[in-house]
């Protein structure tokens, strides 16, 4: 199924980005990526939520594949990837900061300080500031 | 686990939603109910995107208890429920919009006429609008 062009069950295009993104550990990766600087298989494996290895090598082959990461050798040590977001993968930002303001108002999160307020005074400079850390 | 407070693994605010949210299943019920105006267990079952009966009736089950819908007896015919939105469930909207606007730039996505530029121009009078409608 991977680079095949897939069968979808309907054109709704909030069913469309939700089974590329399968579930939670896959937008758990992105975010470790946006926000948190992470480029490595142990990193995000020790992000704090206790993903399982198997499933963090599915998710980063998954999302490798869908043109969300992209992958090259570490030029410090060549046994290792380095992930990084694609332009693809940087535009879930709106995605993962709208889970974050609900996750925040309803499920007792607690967001970096001052990401949110600084999204919402000026989104389009935020997302803009976002692209130029990873460009 | 479920009326009870949840014991979460980090305080991220993304991560406490993704846990709540759980798997696609459960945001496209909210869709469903957000955006189709569907209100009982078969509109959601016949949705297009081929959910399992087992699953829905989980789903279902988990975002009442989440305090995402709400279910009271259809006056019409006592032995079905009649599912609806509470504030916290409306206020997922923003997560779907994006997720839409996601999935129609990169998943080609086919976006209901006009939703995500009604969004785009106005999205305070947008989300009032919806909640206005589910009031």
């Amino acid at each position: 199924m991977a680079s095949k062009k897939p069968v979808r069950a309907s054109t709704c295009p909030i069913n469309a980005s939700l089974e590329v993104l399968g579930d939670r550990w896959s937008l758990l990766v992105v975010r470790d990526l946006m926000f948190a600087g992470y480029r490595t298989f142990n990193e995000f494996l020790n992000a704090g939520e206790g993903m399982a290895t198997n499933v963090l090598t599915d998710r980063l082959a998954k999302l490798t594949d869908a043109g969300i990461l992209t992958k090259k050798p570490d030029p410090e040590d060549g046994r290792k990837w380095l992930y990084g977001l694609t332009r693809k993968g940087l535009d879930l930002a709106p995605v993962l900061l709208e889970l974050s303001r609900w996750g925040t108002k309803y499920e007792h999160g607690i967001p970096p300080a001052g990401v949110l307020d600084a999204y919402e005074a000026d989104r389009a400079g935020f997302l803009g500031e976002l692209k130029r850390r990873h460009g």
